[in-house]
């Protein structure tokens, strides 16, 4: 199982330092949509450029335009690229196509879509490479978590690969962890730790 | 009816030029969604300062973390700043209380929403400014144009404005411009025109 570690509203300085402190627990860095609002890809050519053994994904949550969209990702470095389980098949179909020319991968992020189990069935057979179920930031107040969501795409899906996120921390990703999934997105448990280095290599540890 | 100018696949430089040429034909200038992935906020400051009689709309499609997506738009310079249709209600609220912290507005992109009258009526008593219907991009090619989504949404809202997107053109602006809408919104039939400063003040013309 990969650790996502998911960087939303640090600076680019902050962002470098943090991935430094983290080097060998986490294998995928997050360019959180908040910061591609702020920044667009600048991060991405950042990351990629100074830490080319970690794997760079761009959370732009695309909802049109999915060709396009992706490849401007995929041309500055991103190596994974977020499109919205909510948008038109057309949508991510143009991203896959993107990812395949760019040797790229494509993971669906399933935020707020009504229907899960139908809908991640029909991404499954898209040719995708992940479908992430995500507990949206706006409502994990409610106490929600993606548990529930990960089992009914475990149960579905024959081609992607799972992954998960929203609020996962220390005390949820055990279960995580035996339900399974490929990706495990984790943001506030390491940025806002005390020792984030420790936080980062703990939870790695539990995804063994 | 205003017409807003989407700018989306040009570089910055180009943007700037086609402002300066379609000068009082254009109301808004909307920073399109793949301009944000590139380049974050720089072309909403940019606009902001060089065009400071027009409004700026970031197209940044919010699907989560409503306020604080909405605030760094606002912050840049933005007065409108688009949310998706397809979020969660808690989103659309946060956005929309960022709104009113910084007095700007909020657009509601409603594209790729299943149920569309159900789902206008619940957003139009949030608090929005415009719902906007939006075909996207990646299904334009089908033949399908806003018009019949547009009078759904015109007959349900008592609050909001609506807005229609999506493929609009010469040959469709008198149709959308008799049903009525605050805002509509124009790509390609002014960005790829020969002559894009006239394109644009035909279309102005079209929605007096």
């Amino acid at each position: 199982m990969k650790l996502q570690l998911a960087l939303d509203t640090l600076t680019l300085e902050e962002c470098m330092t943090l991935l430094q402190e983290t080097r060998g627990s986490v294998d995928i860095a997050e360019v959180g949509t908040p910061f591609i609002i702020e920044e667009g890809m600048r991060p991405v050519r950042e990351f990629k450029q100074h830490f080319p053994e970690i794997e760079i994904l761009a959370d732009a949550k695309i909802m049109d335009a999915g060709e396009l969209e992706a490849e401007t990702a995929f041309k500055a470095g991103a190596d994974i690229v977020t499109v919205l389980g909510a948008s038109n098949d057309e949508t991510i179909l143009g991203a896959v196509k993107a990812a395949k020319k760019y040797n790229g991968k494509i993971m669906i992020d399933m935020i707020a879509v009504k229907d899960l189990e139908a809908r991640a069935k029909e991404i499954d057979a898209m040719g995708v490479d992940y479908i992430c179920v995500h507990t949206a930031f706006d409502v994990q107040q409610t106490g929600k978590n993606p548990l529930d969501e990960l089992m009914i795409v475990n149960r579905v899906i024959t081609h992607a690969k799972s992954a998960v996120a929203g609020g996962v921390k220390l005390a949820t990703i055990d279960a995580i962890a035996s339900e399974g999934a490929a990706v495990v997105v984790v943001g506030g448990a390491i940025c806002n730790a005390k020792d984030r280095a420790a936080a980062a290599k703990e939870m790695k540890q539990h995804l063994k």
